[in-house]
């Protein structure tokens, strides 16, 4: 299935998108979020849709799309998780996993306009796979950790760079301006992606190709992410855990490249959808 | 007023103190999550309390108190805010704010067991004051930051040392098990302290005084964090702000010293009283 979330910020509905398009499920009585995930509400919403899809409004198609699940209690990030990226940034090949987080606040819709913060002069994009939490997970093992994942999204971990490696400290500072993780259009549940690690991810920026990797060089892999995040922390029903980008954003080009106020951001991943942002500068 | 929840875990109820006890303050109808403080939920409680306190039922004196506010969108963290702490921990004194997250999901009772992560050598204590945002906040000015404060708790930043600091990157990785954030006993409202900036905060560790500084050493003041803060994410209702510990963290000692199962941790900030934890090695 593909879950989405339709409507204005904050009153979004829950959606199913076929290749008829996408329909208003709220007759199910439940958003996209934590308990939603927590009680197996995937299979649930499954089996409610085969006998009650013919019942579901169908959604204009100029709606607006929200985040396709509710805000979770963490959007944790990979840090230089491909090796292009890794080296076009001048960092070393990590020896495991970097992690940090993006506040849950930054959380939008996967078209809405990219809000640059005020003061910002570096404001870059960075394509990435997210996985989203399916149950409550602690001390995983690597071979069952797919068993906690409901599904996978496009995300675009937008990072002011000056605030992020400048600013002192932590990288969370260059990570959480709102409008800075738009999700979707869709969450794809597991059983729709044959194979993760084959998938092409890509990001335009005005129309010109900025990155185009492949999941497939990514340096640690799904389960292998899962299992370690969760020697360190709860992974929760809901949890996003973007899992790093590939070569070709604004900090490693020579000389740099960054957003600016009118241009168009698109990027996308083979079976996730697109998704679109224009640049607004903040009021 | 003094707010507090007690109850099992996940079940907790909403609860004011005052000299005479503990009252149960469900005929309120909310719980203390981010709604009750964006719809004015303090101003709101406190003239159902005028006239409801005598039908509150008092609860037994050994009830568990859980976390003063429901779970928030964010606990935000300021790293080396005091200049002894910098300095006992090989660190320079900032020349801005280090900001870090801690996950949610660590989120405690201010009596509830510390559990010792698996694979933990290096497990730390930190006293801090932590502050609780009133109202969403983005771009304020210090003038007016205190606005955005509903008020302050007795926080313990638990921390494993060696995946904070050797396990690659950022610090979130040391600061997120499950039980790294014991919070309260109370969520203490603004008006109730004086002066903010002249809190004794101290910690002991099985007896024996470990921790003994004032908020008069801060490097960075409240009004300040929550300015500086405000412009890299928003801050919502129920966010935790916690600003920072004073010298006296393992971590600092000559031999080092953390914690092993069977310690015993008190703690206590001048009027948002005491907190206590034993520690018990993870199953």
């Amino acid at each position: 299935m593909k879950l989405t979330r339709f409507g204005l910020p904050g009153e979004e509905k829950p959606g199913i998108v076929t290749s008829n398009g996408t329909f208003d499920v709220s007759g199910f009585g439940e958003d996209f979020g934590e308990r939603f995930f927590e009680t197996n509400g995937i299979e649930r919403l499954s089996k409610w849709w085969a006998l009650n899809a013919s019942n579901c409004p169908k959604v204009p198609a100029d709606t607006r799309i929200g985040s396709p699940i509710q805000r979770p209690s963490k959007i944790i990030c990979i840090g230089l998780n491909y090796a292009d990226h890794a080296k076009e940034t001048g960092a070393q090949i990590p020896a495991e996993p970097i992690v940090f987080f993006k506040s849950t606040s930054s959380l939008v819709g996967p078209n809405d306009d990219l809000i640059i913060p005020r003061n910002s002069t570096k404001t870059d994009w960075e394509v990435e796979l997210a996985i989203v939490i399916g149950k409550k997970a602690s001390y995983v093992e690597e071979k069952d950790a797919m068993d906690y994942v409901a599904g996978y999204c496009l995300h675009n971990d937008y990072s002011e760079r000056a605030f992020q490696l400048e600013r002192g400290g932590q990288w969370v500072k260059g990570k959480s301006a709102d409008t800075f993780a738009p999700l979707g259009p869709w969450l794809v549940t597991k059983d729709e992606i044959a194979d993760v690690d084959k998938l092409r991810l890509w990001l335009t920026l005005n129309g010109k190709t900025m990155q185009d990797g492949t999941t497939a060089n990514l340096i640690f892999k799904l389960p292998f992410i899962v299992s370690y995040l969760s020697e360190f922390m709860t992974l929760l029903p809901g949890d996003v855990i973007s899992t790093g980008t590939p070569a070709g954003v604004g900090l490693g080009m020579n000389p740099q490249v960054y957003i600016q106020p009118g241009d168009v951001i698109e990027l996308g991943i083979d079976g996730l959808g697109t998704s679109k942002q224009t640049a607004k500068a903040h009021k």
